[in-house]
C-alpha cells in the first residue's frame, strides 16, 4: 500500500448527500485505507442544490470542494467519475450527460425510474464503453462477503442445478400509518415503492446468484395505507409528521412469482409493512446438490448445506464469513470480528476502481441495471393485466 | 381422570396403518392418559385389506381387533367412530359410507383427491349433523401448541388487520433423483403432490391463522424429475429402489400468489426440492400491531413482536410454549420439556373427543376441508391458465 | 414386532407416580408400540402410600394393579423389575432391598442423596450383577437422539482430544421468591437443589460424552431466597403459597470448575434462577479436531463443528437429528418430525429391556451414578472448604 | 457539524500500527465524518521503530507525520493525546510519562502487563487528573450499540438484583498445534495468554454490565500445546510457521468461577481452543427481574427476558439494537443496517474526545484499568495455590 503518489489518481464527484450520499462517502473515504487499490481516488467534488447545506455536508463527509449544478461538474476536466446518489427520477439524465462527456459513471439503484430511461442509459453505457468509459449500478449488497462467498459457492457447482430461489426484502419503517410521507413514497421522484426501492436488490441477488435471468413473472402490488401526513421536510427515511396529509403514489409492498431462464421457480417479495423485520433482505436458493440462505439481519454468515455429506452429520453450515479466504474479508480484521453495512459500499469503491485501473467493466452494469427495470416492470404489468407477463430480452 | 369406567365409551375403527396410521394409533393411546377426556376411547378395530399385515399392525400399534373390508366395520353396531388414514383416492367414498352409516368421522387431509369428491364429502358432512353425526379433517399442524397460541393472540387482535402472510413447507425427501416412486408421487392415489400433500398444510395455517380465507390466487406448479425408479415396494415415505423406472404424475414443487378476502398478500410455497429443509412448516403473519412467525423445525417455538413496545426493548419474542397457559401444554410436562410433532395428532383427539361429548361440531369441519381443496384446484387451473384464478365461493 | 405373546415377559412395578412416574409410565406404554423389544413389558403394579391416589393414578397412567408398601411388591414373584420414581430418600432402601430380592432396577436420578447411600447401591447392584440381576440409573438425557449421535462423534474421534467442556443446566422455576417451598428444596427429601437435580443432569453429560470423568473440581453454591411460603400440598414442581414460611435448606444455584482425569477443563453450572431459560440444558465440547453444541430448548438439533473442512465453507452444522441413521429415530417418524422430552425415556426403556434380555449390563451403572454422586459430594465439600477438592476415585 | 474549524482542535499522536492500530486509526478518521465532535481530531503523528514501515503505514492509516521514538512526541507541544496501540509490556512506560507530560492517554487493554505497573499506572493517571488530563483504557467491546444498551436496561433496574453473570469469549485461531508462536503467546511481550488478552475483555463486561466488582475468584489456567513453531516475523494474529520451535509462556484457556461484592455468582472462560467460535464474546446475566443475553458472533443483537411480562407471551425479545433511540446508533444508518466490531472504536473515539471537551473523565478509567488486573492476577494466583482468593480493593 506504499507510494500512494506514484498511482494515478480517480478524481470523485458525488451528486447527492442524504444517506446514500453518507454511505458513499464512507467508501471513499475508508476503501483507499484498507485496500491497496491501483488508483488513488480523491473526493474532489460534492454536487448539491443548496450551497449552505452541500458545503456543510463537504465538509462533514470530507468532500474537497462543492458545486451547486451537476451540469458544471460533468464540463471539468478535473474530474473524472461521476458518483449518482440522487433520487431516481434523476438518474438518467446525470448518468446519460456524463457518459458522453467521458466520464465514469456509479449510479445508486434503482438504476432509473422507467425502463425507457433505463434503456437509454443502457444505450449510453454502451456507447461510453468503446471509449473506455465505465459504468457501474449500486447494487451493493452483492459485496456483502456472505452474498459474494454465495456466489463462489455457486459457480464452483456446489449446489448443482437451481430448482428454488426464494427471496425477501422486509422493513417496517412506514408500518405505522402515522408514518409521515417521503420522497420514497412519491412516484414521480421515486418510481416505485417497495418494489423499485428493495424489491429491485432481493431480484438482483437472486439473479446473480443463481447466474440466470428472469424470464416471466406474475405479481401484485399494494398500497396498504392511500394517505399519510406530509412531512414538514423531506428529509431522509422518516422525517416528522404534519396535520396535512396526501397520497401515497406508490405500493407498499409487492410480491411475485418468477419463472428463470433454466427453469428455477422464483419467489420474491418487498415490503414495508413487515413489523418487527427492519432489515430482513433474506435470500434462499436450493439446488441438484445443496442451498443456501442468508438474511441481511445476520450478514456475516451464510448458511450452506452440502447434500453430498453423509447424512448423520449433514446440516446448514453456518459460516461466518469474516476468514481472510472469504472475499473481501483480509482487507479487514482477523477472524470473527464481523462487518457492518457499510463495508459492502467499500467493496463496491474496490471493485470500481480495479476495473476502471484494468480497463474492464465492472459488474453490475447498466445492462444488468436495464434487465433489472425490465423484470420490475413486468410485475407492475402483471399485477395490472392479472396475467403472468414475460419479461422482454 | 378418575371414575373412567363411568365414562360413556367411544369406540374406534382406524382405516390404513401406515406413516398417519402409527401417529394416530399413539395419539389415541396416549390422549386419554395424559388428558382427561369426556369419553374413553377404545381402539377397537384396524381395517386393512392384507389380513397378516393388519393383524400384525394392530398388535403393534394396540388395536383390539382387526378387518379386511372397512364396509364390514361401517356395517357393526359397536363402532362410533371412523378414523381415515388411508392414501386420498379412498377418503371420499369411506368417508361418505361411514357418515351416511351415522359414525363420525375424522379424515385425514388432503380431504378429497379432487373438488368433486370434496363437495360430496361436505354434503354428506352436513347432512349427518343434523344427525348429531361429527365429522372432522387432520389439519393436525393446527393442534402444534405454538401455532394454537399464535391463532389467539390473532383472535386477541395481538397483531392487528393482517397485511401479510408467508407460508412455506419445505422438504428435501424426493430432491434426489434416485428416489423411488411411491405411492405419493401418483396423481391417481395422491390427488396431487407437494401442493396437496404439504401445501395444503400451508394453506390451512395461513387461512386458519388469519381467520381468512383466500379468494383468489396465481400459481405455479413444476415437476423437476419426471421418471423415477420404481420401488420394489410401495411402502413408506421412501421405499427402495429398482432399475425399471416410472412416470411422476404430480407436482414436486409449488408456489403462488393468494388474497385474502380481507386484502391481505398471501406468498405460500411446497416443495419437496429443498435440500437441507426436513420438515420446515414455516408460516409469518404481519399485521398492523405486530408480527408472529413460526418453523416447525424448531416447533415449540412462537416468534411475536408486539409494535406497541417501546422501539428500545422492542424485538421478536421468542416463546417457548411449553408453558402451563399455553394450549395443550397442561396435560404434559413442566415448562421447557419441550413436546414433538405426535403430540398434535392428541391434541386433535383431545378437541375430537371433546367435541362429540360436548354435541357440536369439531373443526376443522368437512366445509373448511373443502375450501382448501377448492383453493388448491384454483392454484392447479391458474398454473395452466397463466392467469389469477377466483376461488369459487 | 410380530408374535408379541412368544416373547418373553417383563413384570415391571413402579413406585412413585408424580412428574417423573408420569414420564416412565408414558414410556413404559410407548416402547414396545414403537420399537421391537425382546422382551414384552408389562405394567404390572403401580405402588404409593395413599390408597385412593395411587388407584386413581395406576388407572390414568396404565398400570394393572396397586400396592401401597413397596416392601411387598417387591417379595412378589410376579415382579421382575421395580422402577423407582420416587424422591431422592428412599432410593437407597428400595433399590438395595429390590436387587437383593432378584429384582432388576431402574433408579431415578440423583441415585442417592449421600455417597455412603450411592456406596451401599453401587455395592448391591454390584452383588445383584453377579447373579444376573440388571440395574441403571435415570440420567435420561443420554438418550436425546442428538445427544446420543454427539456420543457416536466423539467416540469416531470426530473431535479429537477434548480439550474444554462447558455444560450449563438453567431453570428459572423458584427465580421468582414468592414461589413456594415443595419437597425439592428441602434437603431431607431432595438431597440438594439445583445440584443435584440438574447439576447431576449436566455432569452426566460431561462425562457421557466425553467418555472422561472428572478427577477434581472448585465450586460454589447459593441459596439466593432463604425463606419461602409454605405449600398448601408438596406436589408438583411448583404448588400453591400460604402465609406460613419455610427454610430453604437446598442450594438454588451451583457452580464449579471441573478437570477431567485426561486434562479437559470443564465449567459447570445449574441454577434455578436463569429467567427466561426453562429447561437449558447446554453442552459445548470443543476438541483438538471439531466441536459439538447442544441446547436442550432446541433438542432435536445437534451443532458440530469438523475443523478438517476448508475454511471457506467451514461452520458449525445444525444437524437435525432425526434422520434414520440418527440413534432412536428410526422407530419414530419420517426425517424432520421431532421428538419431545418424553422420548429419551422410550428409548430408556428400549436400552434396559433389550440389556436385560441380552444378559448384559445396562448404562449408565449404578457405579455411575456413585462416581457422578461423589462429584457431586466434592463440590460441596470445595464449596465449604474453599478449596479445589480431589474426587475419590 | 458545520463550522469545523472554529472548533478546538485535539492532536493525536498514536504508537503502534498494527492490528489495534489499524482499528483505532479507522475510528479516527470516521467519528468526525458521523458525529459531531466537541474537538476536531487531528491525526498528528504515527510513532514506530521502524522508520520505513511506520511511513508507509501512516500513508495507509491517515496520520500525517510520522516519529520513530514516543519520547520524542511526548515532549512535543503540538500533540494533546497519545493512543497507545503497542502490545502490553510497553504501556506503563509511555503511559506514565504521556501523563506526566501533560498529554491525555487512551491505552489499549489489557492496561499493563502487571498488578504493579497498573497501579503506577493509575497513580500517574490520579495526578494527572488534578491537572485536567484525562486517560482512558480501551475495553472497546462497551461501546458496542448491543452492549451499551443492556448496561441501559440494567441501570433502570429492568433486571433487578443480579443473581448470575455467565461470560465467555471463545476463540479458535491457535487450536490448531502447527500454528506459529506469535508476541501473543510469549509472556515477556503479552503478560498472559487468554486470560488478559480476552478474558480481560469478558471481566469488564461483568462488572460494567453489573455495575459490581469481583471481590474472590477460583481459578484455572491451561496451556494445552507447550511448544509451536517460530514465526519467521511475529507480526500479525497469525504468522507463518518454520521448523524452528519454541516455548508457549502464557496460558491457552482460563477459566473462573467470581463472587461480586453484592453477592451475584459468576462464570468466565476465556479459551483460543474453541473449535468453530472466531470471536465469540458472549454474555449473559440473570437477575431479579429479568436477563440479558449477548453473543459478539451477532453483534447487533441483544436478547433480553422482562420477567414482568405475562407467562403467556414472556421470552426472550431478540432487540436488533439499531435504532436510532439505541446508543450511539443515531450517527450512523437506517435501523437494520447492522454494524460491524470497528465502530465501537468510533465510538470510543465519541465519547473520549466528549469527556475531554467537557472536562470530565472518560470510562473506562486507568482505576477501573488496575481494577481488572487485579482480578486476573487473583485468578493465577488461585490457580497456582488452588483455592479461592481475594481481590485486593
Amino acid at each position: 500500500m506504499t507510494d500512494h503518489e506514484d498511482r494515478p489518481r480517480l478524481r470523485v464527484a458525488m451528486v447527492g448527500y442524504a444517506f446514500m450520499g453518507a454511505a458513499h462517502s464512507q467508501a471513499w473515504r475508508t476503501a483507499p485505507r484498507m485496500f491497496n487499490l491501483p488508483l488513488a481516488p480523491e473526493m474532489t467534488t460534492l454536487v448539491g442544490r443548496d450551497e449552505g447545506r452541500v458545503a456543510a455536508a463537504a465538509e462533514n463527509l470530507g468532500w474537497s470542494s462543492i458545486e451547486t449544478d451537476w451540469r458544471r461538474v460533468i464540463e471539468r476536466d478535473d474530474i473524472d467519475l461521476i458518483d449518482i446518489c440522487t433520487p431516481g427520477d434523476t438518474h438518467a439524465e446525470i448518468a446519460i450527460a456524463a457518459l458522453r462527456a467521458g466520464k465514469h459513471v456509479l449510479c445508486e439503484k434503482p438504476m432509473a425510474n422507467s425502463v425507457d430511461e433505463a434503456e437509454r442509459m443502457a444505450a449510453a453505457a454502451g456507447a461510453a464503453r468503446e471509449r473506455g468509459v465505465r459504468s457501474m449500478v449500486g447494487f451493493t449488497y452483492r459485496r456483502v462477503p456472505a452474498i459474494a462467498l454465495a456466489k463462489r459457492l455457486v459457480e464452483q457447482g456446489r449446489i448443482g442445478e437451481v430448482h428454488h430461489v426464494r427471496a425477501q426484502y422486509l422493513q417496517d419503517w412506514i408500518a405505522d400509518p402515522k408514518a409521515p410521507l417521503s420522497w420514497r413514497l412519491d412516484k414521480q421522484k421515486a418510481g416505485s415503492g417497495a418494489l423499485g426501492d428493495i424489491g429491485a436488490h432481493a431480484l438482483d441477488l437472486a439473479q446473480y446468484l443463481t447466474g440466470d435471468t428472469v424470464v416471466e413473472v406474475s405479481g401484485a402490488l399494494r398500497t396498504f395505507v392511500a394517505e399519510r401526513p406530509v412531512a414538514s421536510e423531506h428529509a431522509g427515511l422518516s422525517g416528522t409528521a404534519s396535520s396535512e396529509r396526501g397520497p401515497v403514489t406508490v405500493d407498499d409492498a409487492a410480491s411475485f412469482l418468477a419463472t428463470f431462464s433454466k427453469g428455477a421457480m422464483g419467489v420474491l417479495e418487498a415490503t414495508r409493512f413487515a413489523y418487527g423485520r427492519k432489515n430482513a433482505l433474506r435470500i434462499e436458493v436450493n439446488g441438484s446438490k445443496g442451498s443456501l440462505a442468508f438474511d441481511f439481519e445476520d450478514m456475516n454468515v451464510l448458511e450452506f448445506f452440502d447434500a453430498g455429506e453423509p447424512s448423520d452429520t449433514a446440516g446448514f453450515h453456518r459460516v461466518i464469513a469474516t476468514e481472510p479466504e472469504h472475499p473481501y474479508v483480509a482487507g479487514w480484521w482477523p477472524p470473527g470480528h464481523g462487518l457492518g453495512y457499510e463495508h459492502a459500499f467499500s467493496h463496491q469503491v474496490v471493485d470500481l476502481v480495479s476495473a476502471i485501473a484494468a480497463g474492464c467493466d465492472p459488474t453490475p452494469s447498466f445492462d444488468e441495471g436495464l434487465q433489472v427495470q425490465r423484470v420490475l416492470d413486468a410485475v407492475e404489468t402483471s399485477s395490472a393485466s392479472r396475467a403472468w407477463q414475460t419479461v422482454p430480452a
